[in-house]
């Protein structure tokens, strides 16, 4: 199936000498894929050059005179950058000329630029924000992480919903599982909304669980982990944080002297095959869901190859419909919503 | 200076099996330590005998004929088991008999009877749960981890005062800094609750930090993190898992052939090593604060190594007068609702 990815050329904190290098890769390794480079026309074509390509049917190159930068708050990028890379990119998913949008920048100024101009799912109040961990048993989608602080039991809802419809079309699990992430398996425990999200679940027709605590991410209990945006993003920020202070201690240690550093050279194969396995770049794209387009989000900080899994996110969730399976999963719990919101 | 704890022989998931060894073997490492072992008097006995350990007066046995159950219903276990090992144990602080209690039992049912048993200090309008986490540059405590969820602007202050006055006598430092759980680091960051929990920080004569996110918490930006008890439930329990994981991921990384084994056994000493570094159970010991007393949560499933850990925090705590500074420093800061409290 052909894939168009509009790609924010200019995002991230590394912007196209990251984002160019992963499309080209990427071009290389999917034959049915074509990019459209968005951004400031010499810095892309530098980049191009750089790597002795040359921009064809399936690399073009969109420019942009604007940037969006890290720190600005999203209502002014909305508002003031109109000719903003980010917002070039989302354009063409608006106007069909792309399938799917990634970009590396500014989390909250991408959401409000895809929300605004995409528009979300009719029976959607509140796009959320997913990702994919590694876990015991292989992989566990966790949502929202960080769209949305303040949820309701209904927006818990719909994070299930289109977790499932993603995960569904992703993964290819008819019936992915369901849990909500709490202090306690327990039905009794938990705060009013979570407790009142349980009951919403339990009657959804989605194959739901039931509690899940924030170790249970990790063993992989349940396909996915639905959380309001504040838990969402310290449980994930604090894994991050783990991870490298985890990763610190264990090179201290194959440091510490010359004997040592021999057994680290030893170990090296070892050590390295497990790096591969936890390796954070391949997770790297979150997607936007609940939007009438795709969005992937990388991590600022992503290197090429990082950006490259980012972009296969997207293809990936061109070519299993995310979107359009949402809008008729959305239809069939909420018609009347569905209705109205097409109307 | 002499100390007298009361420890829950018959809590946790193995009770006697691990209490009693911990009890004994931190008698013999500090010989200014008195225990009071509660519990089943023929059980305890028997668990002496193995040792060959004999009841004298630094280590007497309570009789106790009730014991909770990890899964009984807060609620239940106060008001039903008034003999019950956790509730004795408690009852020896309140009368003056000890000077702290230890428990590995039900987290719900010892934050229950302590409260009843005990009270708060004057202008606590909640205990909370404090643990003590390894980062980068040392030791980060969070609180809280459990026991209030919706929580207000005011609780969250209330804890960066319990955990200013616990590090400070814990850990000798005179004014540790105080991080806000938040999932950016910019003021604008946020829900409403922690935005206004800022505002009192700022003004509150701590020495607040500012807002930190998920990954300065292993980081080790402050010496004491402070959030929600939902956020830092979760928190707490993704790190278990995530740790979990990578240490199973290791560990099949190094017994995947003949080969691999050979290369674990020549680095074995290093990864003993790191492990020794990154060992939960020397962090075991969750300190409930906010309490006319001192109470340490030891983790369930810990064993006797690890309860020794959370014997000795309480011992830390006595020595350090962490109950009787924190009530002075409410004094300071809350001058009116402390003399109503005492009133």
């Amino acid at each position: 199936m052909k894939v168009t990815v509009a790609i924010d050329c200019m995002g991230g904190d590394h912007g196209p000498h990251v984002t160019v290098p992963a499309a080209i890769e990427c071009l290389r390794r999917d034959p049915e894929l074509s990019v459209v480079l968005v951004g400031r026309q010499e810095t892309i074509s530098a980049e191009l050059a750089k790597l002795q390509a040359i921009p064809d049917s399936r690399c073009r190159v969109q420019h942009a005179s604007e940037v969006v930068t890290m720190d600005e708050p999203p209502a002014l990028a909305l508002r003031n950058k109109k000719d903003s890379s980010m917002r070039v990119a989302v354009n063409l998913v608006k106007s069909g000329a792309a399938d799917a949008c990634v970009s590396a920048g500014n989390t909250g100024a991408l959401m409000a630029i895809s929300r605004f101009v995409l528009k979300t799912l009719p029976g959607i109040e509140r796009p959320a924000i997913a990702s994919v961990l590694p876990t015991l048993k292989g992989r566990t989608y966790v949502l929202d992480l960080g769209a949305n602080v303040d949820c309701t039991a209904e927006h818990l809802l719909q994070f299930a919903i289109m977790g499932s419809v993603l995960v569904s079309t992703v993964e290819g699990k008819p019936r992915p599982t369901v849990g909500l992430l709490n202090i306690g398996h327990e039905a009794i425990k938990g705060n009013e909304v979570v407790k009142k999200a349980a009951e919403l679940l339990r009657t959804s027709g989605l194959n739901f669980y039931g509690n899940v605590e924030g170790d249970d991410i990790y063993k992989g209990t349940t396909d996915i982990v639905v959380c309001d945006g504040f838990v969402g993003n310290v449980a994930l920020k604090t894994s991050e944080g783990l991870a490298q202070v985890l990763a610190t201690f264990l090179r201290e240690e194959f440091t510490r002297n010359v004997f040592r550093r021999l057994i680290g050279l030893i170990a090296l194969p070892v050590i390295n095959a497990f790096k591969r396995r936890v390796d954070h770049r391949q997770y790297n794209g979150a997607s936007f869901l609940g939007l009438r387009g795709i969005v992937v989000k990388s991590h600022g900080s992503a290197d090429a190859l990082a950006f490259e899994h980012a972009i296969r996110r997207a293809v990936d969730e061109v070519r299993g419909g995310t979107s359009k399976h949402t809008a008729e999963r959305l239809g069939e719990l909420f018609p009347q919503q569905v209705r109205e919101g097409v109307a």
